[in-house]
């Protein structure tokens, strides 16, 4: 006979077997389009367009009607209350309660999703993707002919349709910080501010030492011209050097790299410019940061949040992790630079110290974000933010942008662009309408060294291991520690578990203060 | 002020539109699976497969649904009302009869589809495809131990559910010529059966003849070993000087070749073995076939039936059309040769007439399907279909399968299967639950026949032409009569209207007799 118990048990179960066929469904739509768009970039013939455009916007609608269905709202209410229910029962007796608690991150992530999809109108979104593929090709227009006047318009056309997409979602809030949230659910904009506070306080000064340093660095270790099948057979090695699964991934070439999939099929794009091998090492380092967070998912976790990747930011301190930790490092130049000459013997009379120093110069002049060194980077970045915040709170005009955006390089950086091309209108972001993404890069170098930091804490120095082309303890603890937990739990969550604090940028400027006062013979304050 | 007509139009405008929206949905599901299977057969790391399965069958199951909504229903019932209406209206005013005609073709498709997926249990659905699954190892397993009775439970459990389907969609009919229709729906099986039958009448004496001819065929031009590169750059001339789209399509490697894909991206794969490269010429030319058709479908028809290829038949007349009648013709040796021997000199001392004979080549004792020749290759066809057919109608047992394939072999083809493994285990189709699929091979030859001859009849011989390398009389031909149309004609109608004839062996009978006899100094009769 069961009893009232089980009953409410076997339909509690039933429930959430209900809810997880539609996230898994869900989650396979998308998954089916990552692998339609990677085809895309990779390998689909030119005139594909058309037919993949369509393919892939019935996908992204089924996957809309999917998650904003009235099934999916009474479903999550159902478990919901449930969910309640059982963190009261929990309090008693604790049995189960793992498998519970996996659940209930399942629901608070489709329920965020599902509150955020269902209160935007279909309409304005369909307007602002409307309006976001038009802008495209005026934005490349108007950076070709140097004109902002040309783009302006729709840039004020994207601003007030994001400010009013995220007044349906947050009347009351600050339509910034709830843009933001799209990019970076769980860190909230007060912790992002203040971080990217401390960057400029910190870096301006540093980089004005930097600046003024006398120390000549061996800038040129990498010049030369170099073979484009050999530069693609050195990104292998590299991929195997660091431990890249190749029965769970591959290596292409794109005209903007990116690396995307799951943990069952983790795929990486690079490039390569005959004249900068260095980049394309670089390059290829941190698509395989991202790529290893994704072979790291835990399989059984597929469909489902629980194997899906945390936000941009984390996502971002992974691959910054190994670009900069690992990739920029005195030791890994010791042990690449000899795997490296092998297939470019003309390496042969650069020194491991003169590869570091080339791959860690620190630019005077540059005025574009993408070709940024570790330092300077972060200042591309505020200024953007800065300028991005104000726009969407009503602070600053449109028309104001490119005057501001040249004082704040002539203020952060000391250089002016000359023009709006390689000033506001260098990045592709706002001409998608992403207004709020520019602060996941910093905030993942950010969260990059925290983690590295406290990895170092629990398991020692991890110099020596990659000087042997050892890095399996290092991924064993980012393994341990990020990447099997998926979304389990929310980004302050995941920090504090992993690192023992709060998001901070103390471990960050620890680290570049370190290495950039060593490498420019800066004095120590 | 709207008319009461005016109105009416209105709303079947917007009725028909409705429809068209599901029915491009669907379309662009089927698609992103297409491309999907094409990256799991060509691109995806090994291990990948958990994850694509479970995409797979999402993108699946959504297409079923879409399908067999009642949305959809009621939209067919709507439509076909006032397709007979406006057939009514067509007879007194014949404006704008050429749309309404489209979408009556459409509507025909999709009504047809739906009833047979609607007619079909969920569950049933379900089972076959779980029990086709399992069967597939089974079969392997079988074969390589060369054991029939192993295989003998699954066939026969096959075989169950595949009449118990095909009594879902018509109880009153011959169950085999419902699962014919699955591969083939517009061709009566009758018609199927009387262009075999003709085909075992002519081909059992010509294949005599054949080998009791004393000519002495070239058959070792092609003979040693050759580079798997150059194999792949001379793929890229084969498709090169038959004038493949590249903007619209790739070329790749996989285990077994196939062409997939839409008018806008036409794919097609190939392989290389060392010692064929015959085979990887006339494998390549084969799928061009295929791929040039879906090239050839209307850009505008894109995500409907008018912008789909029409079925297994037509499609296989396509790539046996240029694989036979171009790719083992002799002025297609005279213009190819010099191209094969820039990749490989040591073609040097092959003449054409070798090259011709070589690529026609009739074995006297192969007892395997897909190597055989353009003769033989239809008694394979013969044996298998009348097996199918038979056990599918009752007449005949599982375990009589052995014994009557070898007794068939024997008798038509003169030679013995001495295992299973190259007798009735040879074939992946039976393991995969497909009866009624293996005679749109030979159909597609038989149309291919007729529809080259009706293309000489109305360009005149071709022959000269193909001697120079120009295909564009013969492909614009095929793009009028065949491409162009997509499936806005039923099958009969579509060869009526290219060919002025209802399909017939006649052709194919005259062109190998015509072929075979010259080559093998055959008598007249």
């Amino acid at each position: 006979m069961a009893t009232d118990q089980a009953r409410s048990d076997a339909s509690e179960a039933e429930t959430y077997e209900q809810f997880e066929d539609r996230v898994r469904r869900i989650s396979n739509v998308g998954n089916a389009a990552g692998i339609l768009r990677w085809d895309q970039e990779v390998v689909m013939p030119d005139e594909g367009t058309p037919a993949r455009a369509q393919q892939l916007s019935t996908l992204s609608s089924i996957s809309h009607e999917l998650l904003t269905a009235d099934e999916t709202g009474e479903l999550l209410e159902a478990l919901e209350g449930e969910t309640m229910q059982s963190s009261r029962e929990a309090s008693s007796e604790t049995a189960s309660t793992d498998l519970e608690d996996e659940q209930t991150a399942v629901v608070r992530e489709v329920r965020r999703t599902y509150d955020r999809e269902t209160s935007v109108p279909g309409e304005l979104v369909e307007e602002i993707s409307a309006t976001a593929s038009n802008a495209h090709p005026t934005w490349k227009q108007a950076r070709e002919e140097d004109d902002f006047e040309q783009f302006a318009p729709t840039l004020e056309k994207l601003v007030d349709l994001k400010r009013e997409y995220a007044k349906h979602i947050d009347p009351d809030a600050d339509p910034y910080a709830v843009l933001f949230a799209d990019y970076e659910p769980y860190i909230d904009l007060e912790t992002a501010e203040r971080v990217l506070e401390r960057l400029r306080e910190n870096l301006v000064p540093l980089i004005d030492a930097v600046q003024e340093s006398e120390a000549q660095l061996a800038t040129d270790a990498f010049a030369g011209q170099f073979d484009d099948d050999d530069q693609e057979a050195l990104a292998r090695d590299v991929l195997d050097s660091l431990g890249y699964d190749w029965d769970r991934g591959r290596l292409d070439t794109a005209p903007h790299p990116f690396s995307s999939g799951t943990q069952f099929d983790a795929r990486v794009t690079t490039r390569f410019e005959e004249d900068d091998l260095l980049g394309s090492i670089t390059s290829t380092i941190h698509e395989f940061g991202h790529a290893n967070y994704t072979q790291g998912l835990p399989d059984e976790g597929y469909g489902t949040p629980l194997g899906e990747a945390r936000d941009l930011s984390v996502h971002e301190s992974q691959s910054r992790l190994w670009e900069n930790h690992v990739g920029r490092s005195r030791p890994f130049w010791e042990h690449f630079l000899p795997i490296a000459r092998e297939r470019f013997p003309e390496l042969e009379d650069v020194s491991p110290e003169e590869a570091y120093e080339a791959a860690n110069q620190v630019h005077d002049d540059n005025l574009i974000r993408v070709e940024a060194d570790e330092l300077t980077y972060h200042l591309h970045i505020v200024i953007r933010f800065e300028i991005e915040r104000d726009l969407i709170r009503g602070d600053l005009e449109v028309s104001e942008v490119p005057a501001v955006w040249n004082d704040k390089y002539e203020e952060y950086l000391g250089v002016r662009p000359e023009t709006d091309a390689e000033g506001c209108l260098q990045d592709i972001h706002w001409s998608h309408g992403d207004f709020g993404y520019f602060s996941t890069y910093s905030l993942g170098s950010v969260l990059a060294a925290q983690l590295y930091a406290a990895a170092e804490d629990d398991r020692g120095e991890f110099d020596g291991q990659i000087r042997e082309g050892e890095f399996d303890e290092l991924n064993g603890w980012l393994r341990e520690h990020v990447h099997q937990h998926g979304k389990r739990y929310v980004t302050p969550e995941l920090i504090e578990r992993a690192t023992g604090e709060g998001l901070t940028a103390d471990h960050f400027l620890e680290y570049v203060e370190s290495k950039y006062g060593e490498l420019y013979d800066l004095e120590d304050d």
